[in-house]
């Protein structure tokens, strides 16, 4: 049976579209058979290749409330796992909303996800994401080779542990998990290495737990934000704006007065087409 | 500028397929420019994702002998650079051709590459491309982690160095080229690394010149096919045929009578679509 697709990305955090507007496209398989589809689509030789699947369905057709968004984002890991949420992930839907004159770009648009209502907001090629509020815990370690790290715990819907390195080389190929603190992450931990870079300025590289170092981070790099502007003691009475440098490009992150985050940066659909995977 | 693609693989060695018959697609750009598509197309985040291009193009519109082939196959690495040859991707090239009724099935078609025309025979989901004559030169060494091994010079349009070790997880990660001998290949080899698994039965790892480890080599299980029957001592007064194990699938290798690498095995195309990259 062949189904459209889509392939896109934010600052190369890549993610295959299927549009399923009705639910009907994918929606009669099982969570099994939807793994295989999602484990194929994202294997990148013998698939599309992708870091996940962003399934594009109208809310009224989920048993699931709508909270006001016409459109829901069903969102799966390259293994096939379900995930809640994804900041460079939800980025791109919303361009894919727009691209298609599925939503319009002139306000902000609700999107569902299983960690609830998101409000995406369009202009031009930049796309923020409201991340929500974030959780500033306590001092941790991480080790990475022989290296030894302290780190900043940051709960953004998922765990993050922070850490300032004097050189993004510090974290070596990254081709293991690094090691934490299994009492403070008992499911793991998102493992962020931070160099500074300027005022409000830093760059990143990340270790996802589950996919190993990737190009891009959306919750990590407003953990990085967060994390950044705690040990800046910048003052909270504005909104605070910090660039941050991932492998794959540059984002935004605005923390604002009210104790949201909000993620900003491009996202872009470069092919489309059908596949029978 | 929109543009069509298709993404297929064979055993997993896969390719972005740019179908421009009459050149006008792509046959404007300067080298420089289609060096960069192909670049942006194969990025396996921020493009489509491939081990090459392979541009469909009749060999009316090059200016290039046709020696009796409709069809040309320009083929270029993942980095732009060009490249005479590939096995797995001119199995996927006549793949496309018979899927698209460009070619008919039903007899040998010969393709035009820049190494001449090659012959490929469509059987069912398995496709045959004729590797023309190996050259079994002489035993070298290469060495991979702490390990020094001897190794078989067999050359099959590229260099390779065939080694037969116990376990193939004796090579390791491979993430660096194994050394080699820059007398015997001033211009690098592919390595493959070896192991039987039964009678005219081996399994391999190959790491690529230029590319690193990958789940196939097409000339790979070629030169591992020769080298395993001069180590066998198998008489060549028959067509002689070895299941060849690769990463990314099984693919079987028949050295005839008449001095000839015939590669088999199945190539497949999962997508299709349009693109601007």
């Amino acid at each position: 049976m062949s189904y459209p697709f889509l392939k896109g990305h934010g600052t190369e955090n890549d993610f295959v579209l299927l549009p399923d507007h009705d639910g009907t496209t994918h929606g009669g398989l099982s969570a099994d058979e939807l793994a295989r589809r999602v484990r194929a689509l994202c294997d990148r030789r013998a698939g599309i290749g992708g870091d996940g699947v962003l399934r594009v369905v109208r809310t009224a057709h989920l048993g699931v409330p709508a909270d006001g968004s016409e459109w829901f984002m069903d969102y799966r890991n390259a293994d096939g796992s379900l995930s809640e949420m994804c900041g460079n992930g939800i980025r791109l839907f919303a361009r894919h909303l727009v691209d298609e004159g599925l939503a319009d770009g002139s306000a902000p648009i609700p999107v569902g996800t299983r960690d609830g209502v998101k409000l995406l907001t369009v202009d031009g090629d930049q796309i923020t994401a409201d991340l929500g509020t974030p959780r500033v815990l306590g001092e941790t370690l991480v080790s990475v080779g022989h290296l030894e790290l302290g780190a900043r715990h940051v709960d953004i819907g998922n765990p993050h542990a922070v850490t300032f390195v004097s050189c993004l080389d510090d974290a070596g190929p990254l081709l293991v998990a690094p090691d934490h603190d299994p009492d403070v992450f008992p499911d793991g931990v998102n493992v962020e290495f931070v160099v500074r870079r300027g005022d409000r300025h830093v760059a990143m590289r990340v270790h996802e737990r589950g996919s190993g170092e990737t190009r891009s981070c959306g919750t990590g790099a407003g953990a990085v934000m967060v994390a950044a502007a705690v040990a800046d003691g910048v003052a909270r009475d504005e909104d605070v704006t910090y660039r941050v440098d991932v492998p794959g490009g540059t984002l935004r992150v605005t923390w604002t007065v009210d104790d949201r985050v909000l993620l900003t940066g491009p996202a872009v659909v470069v092919a489309s087409g059908v596949t029978d995977l």
